[in-house]
C-alpha cells in the first residue's frame, strides 16, 4: 500500500489517497482540538495512541458483524480504510447524561438514561456542530431515511458490543459519537473510534479518561488514554 | 359554564376551572411575549383577535377530522376547552425556512423545505425551549414513541389543511408550533393555533403577517392579524 496525494486535513487527522483508489490512508496527527476548533494544541504520542486504539475498536466491531472502514494499520500513526463518501451527519448515543445534553437540558451529570438516547448532529464546524434530525437531514438531503435508519440501528449495536467491552476494563462508556459513509452503496462506520470522540469514566471513581481532560483542562490526557487502553488489553509499545 | 378559579397564568392566556370538572376556561390575554418571555407588552386587542382566530381556526381542524380541545366561544376573549393534561412538547412544521431554523442551520430565510420538516421542542422557558427528539422525549418521560408518533401524524395533517386554507387568503404558511394534551387516554389538539405561533406572509410581497412583527419591531401587530383573519373570512367586530 503505497500512500499518494494528500486529499483532506481535518482538526485530527489528515486523509491520503493510495495506490489503490478504493483504499485511502488515514494520519492520526498529535493535533487536538475541542468546541469546534476553538481550543486547540498538540498532545505528544496521542497520533500513535488514538490509531492504535482505533484498530483495536474497529476490529472488535468489525468481528460483532458491525461494517467498518478500517482495513489494517500501515504505521504508528496510519492505517488503511475503505475510502467512503462520508455523510455529513454524527451520530450519538448517551448512556449516561454530560456534556452537551447536560448543557442543553440542564438535566444533572451522570444520571443514567435508559433507555439510551439517540441525537444527530450536523457535521459542519462552521456551523457549530448543530443537533438536527431525521426529517431536517431528509429535506437538507443530508441522507435518506433508509440510511439514517441503518446508521441508528447500527450506533446501537455498537453500544451492545463497546458498553461490555468497556466495563469488563472497569469504564462507563458515557456517550459516543460515530461518523458512517457509503462504500459500494452500503452504510459503513468511518472515522474512528477514541477517547476523542467518546466519554469514559472509570466506574468506580468516575474520574474522567477522556477528551473532557483537555476540554476542562484537566492534565493527564493522553496517560488516561493509554491507560484506557491497557484496560482493554492494547499495547502502545 | 361558569368560571372558577384560576388554574395557572401562562405568557398570553389565563386558564380557569369551570363548573363542569372536565372543561377549562381559557382567557386569551393582550399580553404579548417573545424570546423565552424576555420582551414583553401588552398589545391591545390582542386578546380578543387571537381568541376568535383560534376558535375559527380550530373549528376548521375539527371539521377536517382532527381532534381538538375546542368547544365553543364564551367571550370576546374566552372559550371553553376540553381539560387535558399537557404533553410538554412543541411539535413545529415548517414549509419555508425562518427563524430558529435560519439561525440554527444558517440556511436562507425563505427556502422551501421539501418535504416539510418537523421538529420537536421541550415546553420550558427556563431552559430556553430547546431543541429535542423522540427519543430524548421517550428517555426523559415526556411523552412515549406511540403519542409522539400521533402527534407528528396529527401536525401534518393541521398542514394539510391550513397550507391551503391560508393559500386562498393569499398568504404562505411559512412554520408553526402546536402543543397537544391527553383527553380520556386521547392526543388531541391543545392551546391555541394563531398568529403568535405560527408565521405567515404574504403570498406576493412576504411581508410578514405574523408575531416577528412583535420580535422585530416592525410595529402593526395587531392589524396583521386582522387582516390575515378578514383574509380568511372572519370578523372581530
Ligand atoms: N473512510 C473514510 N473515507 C473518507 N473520508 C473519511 C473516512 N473516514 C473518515 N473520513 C473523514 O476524514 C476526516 C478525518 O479527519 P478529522 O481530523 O477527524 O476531521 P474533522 O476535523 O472533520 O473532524 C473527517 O472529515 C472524516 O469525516
Ligand atoms: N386544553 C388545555 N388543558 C390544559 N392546559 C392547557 C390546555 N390548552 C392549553 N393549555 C396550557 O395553558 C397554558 C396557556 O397559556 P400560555 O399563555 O400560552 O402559556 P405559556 O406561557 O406556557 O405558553 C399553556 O401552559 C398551555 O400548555
Ligand atoms: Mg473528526
Ligand atoms: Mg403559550
Amino acid at each position: 500500500m503505497q500512500k499518494r496525494d494528500l486529499l483532506y486535513a481535518g482538526k485530527a487527522k489528515s486523509v491520503y489517497l493510495s495506490d489503490d483508489p478504493q483504499r485511502l490512508v488515514l494520519h492520526f496527527r498529535d493535533d487536538t482540538s475541542a468546541f469546534d476548533g476553538k481550543k486547540k494544541e498538540a498532545l505528544e504520542r496521542k497520533g500513535m495512541v488514538n490509531n492504535k486504539f482505533n484498530a483495536f475498536i474497529m476490529e472488535k466491531l468489525q468481528a460483532a458483524g458491525i461494517p467498518t472502514h478500517f482495513e489494517q494499520l500501515l504505521s504508528d500513526t496510519e492505517c488503511v480504510v475503505k475510502k467512503m463518501e462520508m455523510i455529513p451527519v454524527e451520530c450519538v448515543v448517551r448512556n449516561l447524561a454530560a456534556g452537551g445534553l447536560v448543557r442543553r437540558l440542564g438535566v444533572e451529570e451522570g444520571i443514567a438514561l435508559n433507555p439510551p438516547t439517540f441525537e444527530l448532529f450536523l457535521k459542519n464546524d462552521e456551523k457549530g456542530d448543530p443537533m438536527i434530525n431525521e426529517s431536517l437531514a431528509e429535506t437538507f438531503g443530508w441522507a435518506t431515511p433508509e440510511q439514517l435508519a441503518t446508521m441508528k440501528s447500527l450506533t446501537f449495536r455498537v453500544n451492545d458490543v463497546l458498553k461490555q467491552l468497556f466495563l469488563d476494563g472497569g469504564m462507563l462508556l458515557v456517550d459516543y459519537k460515530l461518523e458512517f459513509g457509503l462504500f459500494e452503496g452500503e452504510i459503513v462506520l468511518g472515522d474512528e473510534f477514541s477517547p476523542d470522540g467518546c466519554r469514559l469514566w472509570d466506574a468506580e471513581t468516575r474520574e474522567k479518561l477522556d477528551k473532557d481532560r483537555f476540554r476542562q483542562g484537566l492534565g493527564g490526557v493522553i496517560e488516561a488514554y493509554e491507560e484506557v487502553g491497557r484496560r482493554l488489553g492494547m499495547s502502545f509499545d
